[in-house]
């Protein structure tokens, strides 16, 4: 007997899917869905793939997102807890990781982590050897390190989401104070992603105009208007949040979309993102941190070479050094 | 001394902001912020207003949502206990609400959800007497009832998201059996959202080709096909990612997105949402049931008058008994 | 000495363009053009290269959208007369051709225009040999068939674009007379691109209500509200709008632009296009005519088969007995 | 009788349109016809109406743009010779004027401009008392002025397009000598929109570093690598595309649906546009020049303040004084 679909349609060749833009999202933990939803949303790819070891969880989240995909221009939405399902996939985010528990040093929360990319980055790059691999998880940099050793990719095709989230809390303290929109107020957040991160002062400006053209301190602590206390609340942000709701999301979420935009669209536009920093600013360590990258469908293209005071210099080479430590102490 | 900004900005006139596209959303829980996230990144408007009793929580969301609005074409994201902040709101998302708890009776939980009501739709209405409702909450179509009795507001502007997404659930499903895209597989779920919804079978069909007009027994037991499984995975779609994942966030978020967007853009396309149905499909009583209305502005234009078989207008007949009964024992 | 450039950026790899999205335009009259920019603004491809005789007029075209990338979203556009620019692209649109000169027969003008076929298919097909051609140049269905034949290609990835803007303009006219959203008055027209083409009145409908359950003589001349004009103004259409401004262009575009992103992002969204019909409704030749389709990124997946009354599979013989005898007078 | 839209649909309530994003574009030449596309496909907004004075090519464009409404999110066009239909617009966008003649000289041009906006800006204040006024007519800078001189609005609701435009073909040929992308290259062109506009090369910048800061030569003579050349470039851009194609539109149309996003959106992004800036820069005429500028819904609400050369400032005073001079010979 003939079924329905026969009698209603045709077949004139079987559909295929070559992944032109499929994105695979490891983790679907709060970070991991929002960053597949804003991808969905925002139209950066119409072809996702989730990837967990929670088998209930994994289908949950494909399952809801299934049901919305008359709202997302058809995209596809699949999951699956083999990597098989990742294949061909121009981009990868990593977003599992492991949480610090009380106590437990910094050192062996990357170890731990470091084990867990393990039995993740090996099988991504088995799947999808041309990929891009964008590193989410915490402690950013490391492991974007790690991820990096682990896949055997050329440095420009792994990148860590890093000051890319930072920066754009610091423009919209700045958009705040002065009443312009965050997209009009250009500042750079870099080095390493949180605590120690550094903003570049001398390039903070409004159409051209820099602030420290108009008052020669600010930044510092000699300014009266005290607009070093913005970068103080970025730094506080991610606290002040996970304090009030429990973790972080949406805005890491719109980040990685962001970023997956701009790669996947080819663009080479400018973003602060976590890549190998060997050589620049007199860092000898091989260390990754945030610097302003031009970004393309092979990644990193190049880095912009900032002008920065000595003490910018100094905090950058005192985090290399830091990470260094850390790094020595792994095993891989 | 002059500020900063003043040496960088000369001032013309004041910002304003009358809130053509403003959209108040109560509640921040996971549905609540599924619908603001959908909205802020369909750009469906730049002006969300999160309303909730937590303040932490509320404070928390808010921030997060903020850190992205340079990724989300500088729109601005307020958040308040007070509802004074939502004053202007075109639109008002109504997703607070509590949960069934263990042996409360159905008209126990609609009793309790009332007396929430009861703090929230005067206060929403009072500070924008010319909004639109759209209630999220569930029970959607008594509480869509109950909102519109506390509003005072004329019937066409208070509105249940209803079975949108039951549609859209349906439409997924038979996408996947047909490989065909979900927005070219047409069907519609009427009645109340849930568990008693009733597929309209008639009209389903791809491209003005109805499946009753290829096997007249599609969505009946009849059917060797099994049509209307899909029509139980619909039902069942809600309690399965409820059981896998602990609740359902995106698609309904994506589906009150969808209806936001019609509304402001005021289009005239026809969803299934809950409306009055008195004196349509012979019902008498004054309930809400989802029917495919025309959507503009000014909320429900027009009801798309179905031809239902026999059996398909009992169904919604008996379903109108039913929330007749439970609203009847309601006290306001 | 080091440019400035190099003093700017430290290079990390070099910037690659696989493609992946690429369409090539050939023809930049009105036409071309406006497919061009609505692909552009509608972000269906940020990699587009234009093809054209006119040197001059193709490079201020080319100029004067890359003056606008900064509000494109960083989109790349080039142009050449020489083909090897459109390398790799996954889809050609074509809209070059000679329009009917003055006592010119039909036949004379198909000639001329499979001449001018002769130096454009080949070319392509020579330089992106997995592309999809998608034809515009009228008459759009016997030119589809002409440059399946010179091109070589599989029957899916050869597609005209057809009665899908029929169908369009048909839906604007529904909406208007029901106040009802173009996108949710669903009515398909079908046959061969222009005046004979064929309403299939059976499947018009909104919400699944077909109009022939209202009233049963829609679209015949016995129907006292005369629905059947509506076919007769799209029919006009064409010539009412090139009669007041001189030619067509953004409807077709933005038809175009529709068809180009149901491919690139593979939904299997169901469209109207001209497609291989052979054996099809009775169709013993070897033409292309619009029928109902599923599209994905190897172009034609599904042909819907409608149901079809006596007369219309009439009319639609009718169109490929006419093509198939101008086919035949075709010199290769 | 009933007829077939009773049958279909039941009126709950009338539609209504209160043109909350209205916006009203004066002129439906190359320019106006862009600027009308880009607004409607990059959804700027949904309700746009179209004037002129040529009744045919009017009802021309407004067909060919409502037969693909169904591609454009069920956008809604309207178009008269009457400007009652453009009551509550809240922009209106002329694009209306006389092109010059041969021997004619600049002063007649714009005598003859003038008393074509007599005949325009008095009927959109009457009918949109609250409208802003996006001026593209050339030469734009002088006919903003008229137009606030005929319109009687606060200076913040009168903008002319200005050097938005400039600034984006800037940027274009920054990133092509950079391979950056242009959003990402950062330079203000401000002045008279033409021939005398300003690049401020102390403000060009990637990422906050400035070029300046690499080669403080950039921009003048004696910079080898002759970076001035792509000022020269941009104002030579628009003779070279009219030379090539007969007349600019894709990227001014851009430009306009740019700033009109920005207002309508209310975001506070800067932009550089025509204003009012008398007492700026040592300016005492009654002028309006461009200079970057913080727009909302109810325009300009802040100039940025730029740290001028002594040269960058005496160019704009010289454009300053021609302007006032041919504005003094007007008759209003």
């Amino acid at each position: 007997m003939t079924s329905l679909k026969e009698q209603l349609l045709k077949e004139i060749t079987e559909p295929v899917s070559t992944g032109k833009n499929k994105i695979t999202i490891v983790g679907v933990g709060q970070v991991g869905m929002a960053c597949a939803f804003s991808i969905l949303t925002s139209h950066v790819s119409n072809d996702v793939v989730l990837v967990d070891v929670m088998e209930d969880k994994l289908k949950g989240e494909m399952m809801d997102l299934q049901h919305g995909t008359a709202f997302l221009k058809n995209a596809r939405i699949n999951a699956s807890t083999d990597y098989s399902a990742t294949a061909n996939s121009c981009m990868c985010v990593v977003t599992a990781g492991a949480r610090q528990r009380e106590g437990e040093t910094r050192l062996d929360l990357v170890q731990r982590n470091t084990d867990i990319f393990k039995g993740i980055i090996p099988q991504l790059v088995k799947y999808s050897p041309n990929t891009i691999l964008l590193i989410v998880s915490n402690p950013v940099d490391i492991l974007t390190y790690v991820a990096w050793k682990l896949s055997g990719l050329p440095k420009n095709r792994v990148i860590g989401s890093g000051t890319n989230l930072d920066s754009a809390r610091f423009r919209f303290l700045l958009s705040q104070k002065l009443q312009v929109a965050p997209t009009s107020c250009h500042g750079w957040i870099i080095g390493e992603h949180g605590d120690t991160s550094v903003p570049v002062w001398s390039g903070v400006n409004v159409a051209g105009v820099r602030l420290r053209d108009l008052n020669e301190n600010v930044g510092t602590d000699k300014d009266e208007e005290r607009w070093d206390d913005l970068h103080k609340q970025v730094v506080q942000s991610a606290y002040e949040v996970i304090r009030l709701k429990g973790y972080t999301s949406w805005a890491i979420g719109l980040s990685i979309s962001n970023l997956a935009s701009t790669i996947l669209r080819n663009t080479n536009q400018v973003h602060a993102v976590s890549t190998l920093v060997t050589g620049l600013h007199d860092i000898t360590e091989e260390v990754f941190l945030s610097v302003p990258c031009t970004l393309g469908e092979d990644g990193v293209t190049n880095i912009v070479r900032q002008k920065l005071t000595d003490e910018e210099r100094q905090l950058l080479k005192k985090s290399a050094t830091t990470m260094q430590a850390v790094q020595d102490g792994l095993k891989f």
